[in-house]
């Protein structure tokens, strides 16, 4: 299981390797949120978003034998870039599951950071046989999204870049919000926060009707969403909490926060005018709780900015529906 | 006049107030480019530009007693911001003359970072006399934009950044491409270069029609442009370079580039896409020419991206004109 020493040891392996971003802020938008807000922005990592963390750890963990028969990933969006570029970087051959209806620029942009893309029909193939074989054939390594300590434990490194800098500006009780799908980024950043800045409460965020670990959290037991698709923020969007997962983020966070897609957008804006960053709707839920629902929040948030992958007409609808 | 040791006293007054901007890189920039290629993002600044620099070391500069009376600027734009919130962060008044035609954002934003905001009529009225009466009345200490030797220093900081971050990466040498107007911000950056990475060159970028620097830099005498404005880079047009600021750069830049509009609005695509950072056109001159005129360049390239305080509606042309 991820704890404090393996996230530490991931932060070794990917020192030089992966961007310290920094924190951000604005008087605008702590004027909205009504609060001390400060931003984490994970779309200025390499590849758009927080994915290269885990995918670097867990890549530069196995094996070196193992490594160089490749891996092999499924993901329609950032953890397949993510992986890809990891894997280029050490030098080895990956493989990336996709469905063939996820958005033209991920799958190009995979191919393009060297990935060998397979793609799918959703509907009438079944991608993990597709997985298995190739994996089997090839000797290829599964790396997967959230539920493996060792992506946690990279996911995680956000957590100590937090803790540092938050240290650095004399930051003792904070609300850290932290975008979630399957839980894997909320799950490293709070393992690494209970050991380095325990004054911290971390809150999942998510969007209205797939707010599985919201529920979850709520319910005590791992709900699922009734949708699958259909919300702006696609890349946060899984069927339920991970199993791994799931027990750390009922031990360690706080109540989940829930916002719309037109909130979300709304960040997207918000973060175009006042922080020059660009962010996808997925990544900016957090932004966009501490913007909106901040209520019951302490007088210091700290909002992750999960990742940018946004196509230009998503962004430019953000600004159209959101003018300053 | 500013020195090597002046930009190290502004480096240690401005730590713990100014961001440490990352530098940022895209494996596809370094296919368009043919070389390696890193950006320096400013707009993530205080501000969203790199003049806060400027405009801190200058105030934090003052003495206590005639600090406290406040500060004066003329700018329409990115000085006038930083000038209003280092003033704010230093807890004194600052005046801002600006013409009543600057874009409307940055008025309100200047206005919204504290200070009290004149505006003129750039025909009919006479800034310099509006602004000598105030300062006179009111005991104000004018700050200017680049032709100051505080402020030049200030700007410097960020060439000690690039320094130390290059050094990191274990880059000895490299172009270094920087937006330029009056010439403040790539004097202290080649200052700063010149003592701490003395195998860079640097090479100041403006927008065509607007190319003072790069002609003055031929003739070797200060030349000035035809046209006081018309450009989408307004941020980076003055009428000629500065009377501090050309010794510097005659003696320590090398060549100057020059860009079209339309290839610094390829670049504002680009950054979006590609490094999920907002830059107005003006600060992408020396990314577009990185870009698109990079051939005379070694084999690293690093490329200043000055501001990032754009309207949404020449972002959305920016977009528009060069998909992906």
């Amino acid at each position: 299981m991820t704890d404090i020493a393996m996230i530490e040891a991931a932060h070794a392996r990917l020192e030089g390797h992966v961007r310290r971003t920094p924190l951000l802020s604005s008087p605008f938008l702590d004027e909205i949120a009504g609060r001390q807000l400060f931003v984490k922005p994970e779309c200025l990592q390499h590849t758009g978003s927080f994915k290269f963390r885990g995918a670097w750890s867990a890549i530069s963990a196995l094996d070196p034998a193992v490594r160089a028969r490749g891996v092999i990933a499924f993901s329609s969006g950032n953890h397949a870039q993510g992986v890809a570029l990891a894997a280029r970087m050490h030098g080895i051959p990956s493989v990336i599951i996709m469905p063939f209806d996820a958005p033209r620029m991920k799958i190009e942009n995979t191919r393009a950071y060297g990935a060998e893309v397979v793609l799918y029909d959703r509907v009438k193939e079944d991608r993990d046989a597709i997985g298995a074989k190739l994996a089997q054939e090839r000797g290829l390594t599964l790396i997967k999204p959230y539920d493996e300590p060792l992506v946690i434990a990279g996911q995680g490194t956000t957590g100590l870049e937090i803790a540092e800098q938050a240290a650095e500006l004399g930051i003792e009780r904070a609300d850290v919000l932290v975008p979630t799908g399957g839980g894997g980024f909320v799950s490293g950043i709070s393992l690494a926060l209970e050991a380095k800045a325990p004054g911290f409460i971390v809150h999942p965020c998510e969007p209205e009707g797939f707010d599985d670990v919201t529920r979850s959290l709520a319910s005590g037991k791992r709900e699922r969403n009734v949708l699958q698709s259909g919300s702006l923020c696609d890349a946060i969007v899984t069927p339920q909490p991970g199993e791994i997962t799931f027990p750390i983020m009922s031990r360690l966070c706080s109540t989940g926060l829930v916002v719309t897609d037109d909130e979300a957008l709304h960040a997207v804006a918000l973060a175009f005018a006042r922080l020059k960053i660009v962010v996808e709707p997925g990544g900016a839920v957090a932004l966009a709780a501490a913007l909106f629902h901040g209520d019951g929040l302490g007088e210091t948030v700290i909002a992750v900015c999960s990742g940018g992958n946004v196509d230009a007409d998503i962004f430019r609808q953000a600004l159209d529906r959101h003018p300053l």
